[in-house]
Parts: structure tokens; sequence; C-alpha cells
């Protein structure tokens, strides 16, 4: 399993990290970790596994599986497919591809049976507790009050994210808890450790800029 | 763009076309398409895109696309992500893959500018005729009357698949039509081209069983 | 069948048109339409259709009908439900409640079979006409142009509706369309005419103003 | 609140139940309800419930709600359209109308705004314990291995609802649990509630036959 703290890289459907451009990110993160020993990971889309997974060590993650078993589903994302393409893990349910209750349940079944790692997005407090019901390896939480705005782990008011880690760890405390919003540099990631968390999630911080070296190297100086 | 009258293949979710398995039939695929001289091209699912389509000059297809630019999508499947993986084309609207109007429009709209082959699936003659005014490249038609029972193309009412392409050219004559349902070997392959089709596609006729070769040559047999 | 030209005024959910507001506006229009002899028809809520049903000769409308038959499809739109409780009509496809192609062509065939009348919603010239094949009573269109800005029918490139209306009436001269957009008062209103339309679908301009009836008699002013 | 034990009858959307006869049900199970005293509720058709609440004093509920506030939702149902149409209550999540997990937390927090009873259906036990983390009032759980066959409460294995309850109760005992699957008669009801159940939710098996009263007789007298 991925090992904790941890540092979670989303591409989303980013141009500037599809296909070569993925690429070019996995190798640079495994660089890395490499040299820095940090644990971190990268969730590619579907079509980038195959290669992301083969070019290194760094440990990819598919964006999403459906709760699907092998035969007439044309155009869904099977788990057994994203496994033998190379995939360490999974996202499940991302606030941009969200699930119905009863297929999160069903995804996290198929994700531990086929030896998927798997983190689980949710989007507050509550959503967090029922998601851990289902004792998924990771879930990543999106604080409201942090998503989409200015305000960072390190300068938000210290319960929001605190009181969301205790409370996943209240319903099972074997459960990994990533933040998953208000992580921008190296600081944070410090921050959102202090709090409780077992690592971070981040998407467009990465993946945009030019500069990503000097990004997550900023980052990664963060872990403990 | 694929030539006519092809035979396009779609494994769907089938582990028995998955990751290794899709390489080998896309390998056997790519050698029956030199040897014969015939069109054929495969669908395979996103995660298989990149080795199958890098291993011959056999056309591959994604199975789906969505209908989205670039950015904040995790996990739904990007044009450009497929192009970029070596697809040819694309499958639109399957019968287990349903999109909305717009949608299809859509995905029509941003295959012609990525330059991807594109089949929208459709289900019934009012369905294809409402398709065919996207003026897609194909359009894949499911005769309700040949769906999942022992009907094939041969033993139909003949006006069952020429009314559908005939109501298809009726709208633009431009627009290939395959026959989607129906179709189990060569006979089969020979009566839908007499019947006015451009070609076939099929899934588990092909997909399943271990005398893939064997099936495979007869229907190109079919072929005129 | 709903008389042309026509005002259709789409209460979406809210609050001004709910329930005993709902009933108000029905009775507002029912009097409007007595007095000027004018085609007026409300698109309510499907809580609301019974009550606004009865109070009046006012044609109500369903805003949605979901593609099922009588059974196990526990909280979804049942159009022999719609029927019963007193509508004349529906919207299908609307633009906050789309549906996939297969399933607008089943709700047209299910509105005929119920005679419910009926209103296809559409975005663009190019799915405007691929509804057009599945040759219901109406189409909505809503020329992107003319959608959520200050731009109207009157001020806009006359061009854009007049196009719409053609490509429709292209492909089936029976069907009538609707201007769905760019529609404020009765100027417009006598344009869209003007253009080749039969009629005009709106909504927050006369659902949330307290002036309802100051503004339904200016648009009513517009019919010829 | 609906009081508890309680007997909650949904008549999905079959005809048997639209319209004139969901009324005539209401009427029975309201004359039935006052005789013996028994808690019955009925969730019937959006377009029914106007109706179905202004016959009599049985509890009507809603089969759905959406998860919106007033606006631009045309054609979806609006939590505050229901309670002023006059329901006391709405299903949530039902298995034909399955809801994100974000959406069902968004529904429990709208129907306790709205003073709507809400009852959370679930599938198996990891996801009832889920739901329970949502703090619902009620939760109806459908054993999977009571669904769909002549297996009844009564003659299966006791411990699959006895520990459905449990695991609802353990994470906030004041949570009601009904049980949605394997009740057919009396004999059914007094065994969920011996298992630790406050009720039970049912279906075809009383909207569906001819002698509705009979059966609905039989049921009560389940009841302690």
């Amino acid at each position: 399993m991925l090992s904790t703290p941890t540092i979670v890289v989303n591409v989303k459907t980013y141009l500037e990290a599809t296909a070569s451009s993925a690429l070019q990110l996995t190798q640079l993160m495994n660089t890395l970790a490499s040299e820095t020993g940090a644990s971190l990971a990268l969730a590619v889309q579907a079509t980038d596994i195959y290669q992301c997974a083969h070019i290194g060590k760094l440990p990819i993650f598919s964006q999403h599986i459906d709760p699907i078993t092998p035969g007439s589903h044309t155009g869904w994302t099977l788990p057994q497919a994203v496994v033998q393409a190379g995939a360490q893990g999974t996202l499940i349910n991302h606030s941009e591809h969200r699930l119905t209750l009863a297929d999160i349940d069903l995804c996290v079944t198929l994700a531990k049976k086929h030896h998927l790692d798997h983190i689980i997005c949710t989007n507050n407090v509550t959503t967090s507790k029922a998601a851990a019901t289902l004792t998924p390896q990771f879930i990543a939480i999106e604080p409201p009050e942090l998503i989409g705005g200015d305000i960072s782990v390190t300068t938000a008011n210290p319960d929001i994210v605190a009181h969301s880690v205790r409370s996943v760890k209240a319903i099972d405390k074997k459960i990994h808890v990533l933040c998953g919003a208000g992580v921008k540099n190296g600081n944070d990631v410090t921050r959102a450790i202090e709090l409780g968390s077992d690592g971070v999630l981040l998407a467009s911080g990465v993946v945009k800029p030019a500069n990503k070296e000097e990004i997550l190297r900023d980052l990664i100086s963060g872990l403990p």
C-alpha cells in the first residue's frame, strides 16, 4: 500500500499532463521520489496508465473505476483493466465524477478484491464519515471552506482539517486521511500533517505551471 | 478515414480482450488485414489504446469519448487523450453508453476537430435519422429485430436493414452505415453489404470464442 | 393541440410559482387568455399539475416526462400520471433536464400514444434538425447567441432565428417552432413570429417579477 | 414524525395506484388507520401528492426529492414543492432512484430544513451504516438475501435482519429502521419487528392485487 505521509497528484484532463506530458511528469516525480525518499503518487488518465506505470517505480493511480465486472460495458472503466495496465491504485468518487452510495461501496469492494489502493474523495465532514464506514484505505477530504479560494490549510481555522480527520478516525482509526484542498506549498503540507492528516491530494497547482520541479520540491520539503 | 467495406470489432470490457489479450487480438487482426487486404478495425478499452495502436497498422478505436475539453474532468475520456494515445477513431453513443442529444452533437464536433474517425451507434430507424442530421462519418444501426436473438441479417426480412440504410442516406448520402446487429458469419457480412450497408460492427461473437482466427477469416470471406 | 401562435411559460422550480403561487399565475393567464383570445400555456412542477389543470381552461404542461411505462420506477415521472393529473402537454429535453437521444425518441412516442402535446427543447441548429426527424409537434429552439444575455430577438441578427426555423421546417414543415430565448416583451414576440416561429417559450422573465399581469399583457400584445 | 411501528406502502408508478386509484388506496388506508390505530403511510407519485394529502389524515410521502433549491431546475422535484403539496415525508435514494453520496447528504439536510419526514433506502449492511452517519429519521434496509424471491423475513436466517438493525443502531440508536424486503403478510410484519425493526416498507404486494383491503388488514394484524 502507498506509504504515508504521501503526496498524491491528480492531473485531471489537463493537456499539460496528457500522453508524453504525463510521461514527463511521471519521470520527474519518479526521480524526486528516488532522490528524497518521499512517498509520491500520480493519478493519470486511463489512456496514460500503461506508459506511466512502465517507466519507473512511481505508483500510478487511475482517476476513476466503474463498479462493473467484465462483459458488456462498452466505454466504461473496468477495475481489472486498470490493474492490468499497471495501476497501483485508483481514486473513487472524485468531486468531478460522483458515484451513488451503492456504487462507491461496490467500487471499494472491487478495489480490495483486485488489490488496488483506493482513495475515496468526499466533500464535507458528514460524507467523510459515511465513506469511513465503507472501510477504504484512504479518504481525501475537501473541506468546503478551503476549496477554490485563497485560504490554505496554513491560514485557515486549524479545526477545519483537524475535525475532519478526527471524524473519520472515530469511525475507523486505520483509515488514512488525505487533505484534498487548501494545499499549495511545503508549509501547507507540513500544516496538513500536523493537523492529523496522512498526506495531501492536489491537482492544478502542480500540473499547470511550467516550473513543476520547483513546486514539487517545495511540497516535498514540507513532509516530516 | 477507415476504408469501406469494413469490419469493426468492439471488445467491450471482456477479459478475453483486455491488456495482453487485447494485444493478441490486435496482432491477429493486423496480420489478417495485411494478408487479405480487408479493412478491419478494433475498439478497445481506453487503458489498452496505447499498446494496441503501437504494434501494427490496425486502426484502433476508442469505445467512447466524453464531450469535454481539457481541464477539470477527473476520470472522464478526453478526445485529445484518445488521439494522443494513438486511436484513429471512436465509437459514440454505444447502446451501453448512451449520451444526451446535445452531447452526441458535441462529441461529433470534437471528433471532427481532432480528426478522429467516428461511429455513432443508434437503436432504430428514427434515431438513425436523427443521428444522420449531425453529419457523422459512420452510423452503426442496431435494428431491434436483430438484437440478442438467433435472427441474423441473412434470415431476417431484408427490408429491416435496407430501410435503415435508405433512411440514413436520404438525410445525407455521404454517411457510411454499418450493420450493428445480426452478423455472426461471412454470409451475414455479404448479405449486410448487399442490403446497402458499408460494413459491420460486432462484439462478443468475435471476442469470446477461443477460435478467433477461424471466425475472423470467415467474416472477412464475406467481404466483396 | 395547442393552437398557434402561442406563448408558453415555464415556471421551473421558482417559489414564485409553486403551489398556491402556481395557481395564481394559472388563474391570471386563464383570465388573460379568455379576455384576449390569445393561445397561452403554462408548464408547472409535477406536484402542481392537478390543481392548475382543474381551475380553468388554461392548457397545463408538465415540465418533463420520463421514458417509462407503468411499474417499478419509484420517483420518476410517468406519462400516464401526468395525463391523468390533467396535463395537456409536456416539455421534453429541457436544457436543465437533458435526455439521451434514444430517450427523447421514446418520450415523443409515449407522448403521442397518450395524446400529450409535446415540445422538444434544443440547443442549436444541428440538434434542432435532429429533433425534427423525430416528428414532434413542437420544437423550442434556444439559439446560443440569445441565451442569458441582453441580446433579444429584436436586436439580434435576424438570421439567427430565421435559420433555425428554416432548418426545422426543411426536415418536416408540419413541426411548429417556438423561440425559446431572447424574448422579453411584446416587440420580441412580434419579431419572433415575423422571423417564422410559431410562438415563444419563456420563463424567469414572467415568473419572477411582481407585475406579472403587466408583463403578460405586453407579451400578448405582440401576437399578430 | 411518523409514529412507529409503521407500515409504509410505496406505489411506485403502477397504474393500479395512479391518480383516482391512488386516491382510493389513500382512502382505504385512511379508514384502516382510523379503525385500527395503526401507523400507516403511503408514498405516491409527485402528481398525486396534492389530492392524496387532502382527503384524510393519512401521512403521504413523496417517492423522491432532488437535492435542489428554488430556481432553474425544470422538471426536477423541489423539496418545498412536495411540502406545499401536502407531503409529510419523502423516500430518499430508493433502489430505483439512486443518488450520489453527496446528494443523499444534501437531501437529508433539505428534508430536515423543510420538516419532511425522510426514509433513506439502502441495499446492504455497509451502505446502511454509511447512511446512518447522515443521521436520518428512518433507514429502510433491503437485505439482498430477501429481494425478489420467495424468502421472507419469517423463513430467512433471523440474523439477516437483526444484524442490519444492530449495525444502524450502533452508529446512531435514534434512527428508526424499516425492513424493506421480504415482507408479504402479517406474520412477516410481526417477525420484522421482533428482529428489531421499527416497521416495514413494501410495494407491489399491496399495490397490484385487487384485494388490497384484505392484504392490508393482514399486514396490520402483524403489528404489536
